[in-house]
């Protein structure tokens, strides 16, 4: 019988976030857990090795809950089928300044919908974990329509 | 042209989330933001009307974490070519009593993978909010494979 939980190793983890686009960010807010959907993009300094994520967001709460606790975890996932893969990090944030902000220039990064203002946020990761699991899903015939 | 955003009723929330049955729980842990897929299932009270989510967890860090402080937030998201739909809710966790753990019994909750203890946690939701998108995603075509 296969194994239902497989652990990926860090450099699956990181092929998995670069091949796509969409996660969610859990940040702090006061004393508040917060999650937000975003759309993100992984920076890979060829020179140094160096890999992060980055985001773009608009003024507001994400921001502000990062800017006072960098603190940050997130999540990536995939269901195909019967097989389930996600990667989960925890980093610390930090709104890029202006004259760096071109790193999101470079990357496959933009905004999904319209927006007046962005800044980009980026999570310098600290752990890295990934999961890929066998779903039995033994209620699947009795979810609701 | 249509609105790139469009906020959901209340109701349009539940019932995507009644549809579903995998989101992410974020959550405290200490002084940190910890994040992890789940699968969940809306538990719905027809004398009083009442809706919750329940979950299994086996012994670890999220049940620690929801035991220790009870401030939680979920999400659960579909991306259907350029649609895409979010619903966030932040609430109150709290580990189900032995006999209360039966109510897991009546909703099509299951583990996804076999472990050996669960634990059934609920969580009161105090805030629910969604969110569709219409993506433009102009940077699909330079998305590196």
């Amino acid at each position: 019988m296969d194994e239902p939980i497989t652990r990926m190793s860090t450099e699956e983890c990181w092929e998995f976030l670069r091949r796509r686009e969409f996660g969610r960010l859990a940040h702090h807010l006061a004393d508040e857990v917060h999650i937000a959907p975003v759309n993100y993009a992984v920076d890979h300094d060829p020179a140094t090795g160096r890999r992060s994520l980055l985001f773009r967001t608009a003024e507001g709460s994400k921001l502000l809950g990062v800017v006072m606790n960098p603190d940050v975890a997130f999540e990536v996932d995939e269901i195909v089928d019967e097989h389930a893969t996600s990667v989960v990090m925890r980093g610390r944030a930090r709104r890029l300044e202006e004259d760096e902000e071109h790193r999101a220039e470079n990357v496959p990064l933009r905004p999904w919908v319209a927006t007046e203002k962005w800044n980009v946020v980026e999570v310098d990761v600290t752990e890295i974990s990934g999961r890929r699991f066998e779903l039995a899903r033994p209620w699947q015939h009795i979810i609701p329509d």
